[in-house]
């Protein structure tokens, strides 16, 4: 089993338009299931398809398993079975030996910019890029898999 | 999408004893999700870990994506998030030109034995071994998802 172990943090956006980036990756996700201790996720990421079951969060860590799967069933999945889909602009940035990942959320999420950063255990200790604003680990509003049922737009 | 149209008998014992078979694959199958309209099933067959998602059955049809994950993650999926297990012997039996699946069911469900056929659409015909006894196609009984909650030593 992988721990996924993730801090997150909005996005000071006049810093972040600021800043040198490569161009981003195109993401598409839905919520196949969502139960109270694990939830299964479709995405397509340009052109591969995910599965991902994640479990609940204890802490900033959680299970997470996932499975690459061919790009046309995951937008089978997604248009069958998932009523809404989250879609983003995903930066990769690495920054003083780490590596980000800046969401810019699009359509009914759009305004909303997150940066989230993987670590290796809890306790682990990195510098904040200037672009980072407040916290916001562990508030399930900024969940994806709330944002695809109470999109930011709705706030 | 793949569909899957499947009919299902119960087996003679007796018959089935007799027939002459190659040696089955042992299953082990779990289902993390279940809800009105789909399933997620995870299976280790032999050394192999499946992930599979099954839509609702409309008549003798229904939506499947089918996705081989490691069996490491299948064994710890099922042990994690997954309440009852559902082991059995799959046997696969040639006929006349068809490929039959016995399951001879383990455990909880010691004492079912199943046949199933997998069509290519729905009126397609066959032949019936000789193992086969009545019909059982649409009887949610024997959905292995109900197997799973509802076992065949308790009914």
């Amino acid at each position: 089993m992988a721990m996924e172990i993730e801090r997150k943090f909005l996005v000071k956006k006049d810093v972040w338009e600021n800043w040198e980036k490569e161009p981003p990756h195109y993401l598409r996700q839905g919520y196949l299931f969502k139960d109270l201790v694990k939830t299964a996720r479709v995405r397509v990421s340009d052109d591969t398809g995910y599965m991902t079951v994640k479990g609940k969060t204890i802490g900033i860590s959680r299970a997470e398993y996932e499975f690459e799967i061919p790009k046309q069933d995951a937008e089978d999945l997604l248009s069958a079975f998932c009523d809404t889909v989250v879609t983003k602009q995903r930066y990769i940035v690495p920054f003083e030996g780490k590596i980000w990942e800046v969401d810019v959320f699009l359509e009914q999420n759009e305004g909303l910019l997150v940066a989230e950063i993987e670590l290796t255990e809890e306790t682990e200790t990195f510098t904040l890029p200037p672009f980072i604003d407040v916290e916001v680990t562990g508030d399930k509003k900024y969940y994806n898999s709330q944002l695809a049922v109470k999109p930011y737009k709705e706030w």
